[in-house]
């Protein structure tokens, strides 16, 4: 299955997500790990749907969710500074989830520069993941 | 907001929805109509994704849905059958969203030949209706 770029920013500015999570992590100097993710979920019947956008971009995997439904998902913070974010940088969304977008560039931007290892760095990542994936967000 | 087409087709290929309805209508000599309709429904933060949908296929209605929700809607069989069936024959699905589109496709190639008026018809579109949107369906 081969995708357009343009059907890729239009399938993933529906069904795509970009999330931070900030787990409590003992093996980490400041006690916290940061770990951002890009997936798409889809019923296990479009599985080819995601293992074509995994050969796209040549990173991550296709493991099951809930129930169902399977995920893309791409964790590795070297693949999404380097191919995730450079895609929809170049192709942009059409809908609010270029906000989400933008502010999970900013934590991974952070993260280039180790500034989650720091206090400050990890408040304002976490001030950054509590503005996201809000539905009453408005710009 | 300009959309690309191959943008169009990614985005319904996840957010679109092909569903028929038959609805008991004692107005119509059969008993019955049928009530063909696209749709894509959006957050209201995303209702100008909707009108720019709209715009570009030049027909349907922006409603309000469920609560916070927005609907983009096709009820017209005539806009159907000559703006949005010919539209994603020509930009091919990647899900099975196919599957439903086809049979979604095959009910209005009925409805067009007036079939939906004969017993015989409104049974055969009955049972095409009977296998669209189910989670299950392999192919």
């Amino acid at each position: 299955m081969k995708l357009d770029v343009q059907w890729i920013t239009g399938f993933v500015d529906g069904e795509g997500c970009f999330h931070v999570g900030i787990n409590k992590n003992s093996e980490m100097t400041i006690g916290y790990q940061v770990l951002p993710e890009f997936t798409v979920v889809q019923h296990k019947r479009d599985v080819q749907v995601l293992h074509a956008l995994k050969s796209y971009f040549g990173c991550g995997v296709v493991r099951s969710n809930h129930g169902d439904r399977m995920a893309y998902r791409v964790r590795s913070i070297e693949h999404l500074l380097n191919k995730i974010i450079p895609f929809f940088m170049q192709h942009q969304f059409k809908t609010k989830k270029r906000v989400d977008f933008q502010k999970f560039r900013r934590v991974l931007l952070k993260m280039q520069k180790s500034e989650h290892l720091t206090s400050e760095g990890l408040q304002e990542i976490r001030n950054i993941k509590n503005q996201m994936n809000r539905a009453s967000q408005a710009t």
